[in-house]
């Protein structure tokens, strides 16, 4: 898909497409709460913990449907991406569950155990150097010789579609915890989790604020936000290595048009919401899944007495350098 | 409460008075199951999640039901513990929902984050040395000064009790995924979780199998079963903290009239075990809830094909020194 080409704008029926198509393929995370982070911000807190998931992210929603939808024939070929991040483990999860070939290309420098996880799942790593002509000129070969459908991780209806169940399921849920949430904080990168909750929630619960919660040093959709164009930076360096992509065409599209505000923390207060919350949640999560922990901690006024849904989006991390240790 | 005096065996009509008793001021913590797990034991595995309790152990069990089962005049002076561990955690939490004092004597050398953790659910700390004899002497001391109601970590029937709801939560919920287990594993250090374990499957499902698990290197209890006597080992090392105490009278009552057998697990299989389920379950846990697991894997053929249920006992973990990285 080239950018100069309007590209289709998913709408909620595909959403529910989405759910009816990836259902036997993904968790029904559950939501918890806590009654000391309650107490801790005056609001009352809702995690959709989307760590829980197959393949240990919320990405597996888009990827399980971007490879579910495919016609046989074009299955066949197999599916390829670009990513050493959870979107490549989705969608080799994906793949290997409908049995077809999932090609991903990685910086020859990414940790081995990142590798290692891919190929756990089936993925076939083909290398590249650690900078984005090589990636786009081994990923170009790749798909030339394996004639495998490209699926974005993020700037792709598919895949927008696929986590648009996320926030779906959630509401369903919310109606045996008191009824809907006031405001939902997810975080953002490129943007593919907060499309898809723009999308569902504009449809189904209009009334519901949608803050998304960024890093201040990957504050690219901040300012995006702000200018009313996309601001994209150049290799941004944060603990939150989910959310240092920028906004695309189609995300863009979401967060310009639904999207309440967007609010941002600094790595040490990432880091303290991170590692409060396996202290006091039991839970592993990333650094990502923290800012929007992160951001409701210093703005408590703008969330006290509210009832606010936090989406933790995923829990691979590597447990042999945690980023409070790194001192 | 002297050790001479035959101590009363809780019944299970003392498990459903705990249970109503405890209600209110407890978790019904959810049962999780990986299919990477299953995959990698041949068992279909049900983790009863009580690393997600109030206080982050299933200890709060029999430490709320000794403290709400005191009568008004009893409670007035408060209750008294020596522990360092969960259990004083737990009581310092029942006593502050009761709103009675709670006196907790912990040596002067306990790692400060235990005793800044006590003191964040409300416990009054004395301190002592680090000996059993000044441990015995303060405690003592402090019982006198205050007429507290001392409540041994384990050896307590209302304790046992209070353990005991644990597994008749479980085996309810079973009745949602499928149905009874037919082996139950949970660790074993003083045998507090094992005996309440023993005492409500004894008496609501006596086909179960109840595995106790067990550190290589603090293998008191399996040495006692197999010797038909209380065997105590004097300051075990093991990683598994929690394990390091031996058995009293009333747990080696059900010990010995119930439990099926005792497995044990190296230091290293009991860390490999731990980190592989904070991995792949996304779950903080103490490395006492990984010797279930590291026993499961090393005894594969004796679970295959067998549903299996595994108590994940707490999650107090001292993030900043993860037991993989003291390489």
């Amino acid at each position: 898909m080239k950018d100069a080409e309007p590209m289709y704008i998913p709408t909620f029926d595909d959403v529910i497409a989405a759910h009816d198509r990836i259902r036997p393929y993904i968790h029904r995370t559950p939501v918890l709460t806590s009654s000391y982070f309650n107490t801790l911000t005056g609001a009352e807190l809702f995690f959709k913990c989307e760590n829980f998931q197959k393949a240990g992210a919320f990405k597996v929603r888009g990827a399980s449907n971007a490879v579910f939808g495919l016609s046989d024939e074009l299955a066949e070929k197999g599916v390829a991406t670009h990513s050493s991040g959870n979107h490549a483990l989705s969608l080799s999860y994906a793949a290997g569950r409908r049995g077809i070939p999932c090609n991903v290309v990685m910086p020859r420098t990414a940790p081995e155990a990142k590798k290692a996880a891919v190929r756990g799942y089936g993925g076939i790593i083909t290398e590249c150097e650690p900078s984005t002509s090589s990636r786009e000129e081994v990923f170009a070969k790749v798909q030339a010789e394996t004639g495998s459908e490209f699926v974005h991780p993020y700037n792709d209806p598919r895949v927008i579609a696929g986590q648009g169940t996320c926030s779906r399921e959630f509401m369903e849920q919310m109606q045996d915890l008191g009824g809907p949430v006031d405001i939902i904080v997810a975080p953002i990168g490129g943007g593919g989790m907060i499309s898809g909750t723009c999308l569902t929630l504009s449809k189904i619960a209009p009334d519901i604020q949608i803050i998304a919660a960024e890093p201040e040093q990957a504050d690219d959709a901040y300012r995006s936000f702000k200018a009313g164009h996309i601001i994209a930076d150049d290799a941004p360096v944060t603990i939150a290595d989910g959310l240092k992509v920028p906004l695309k065409e189609l995300t863009w599209h979401f967060v310009s048009n639904h999207l309440t505000d967007i609010l941002t923390a600094s790595e040490q207060e990432i880091i303290d919401a991170m590692k409060l919350t396996w202290q006091r949640m039991k839970i592993v999560m990333e650094a990502s899944c923290a800012v929007p922990l992160a951001t409701i901690l210093k703005n408590k006024e703008r969330f006290a007495g509210k009832r606010v849904g936090v989406i933790i989006t995923g829990g691979n991390v590597d447990l042999d350098t945690l980023p409070w240790m790194k001192t």
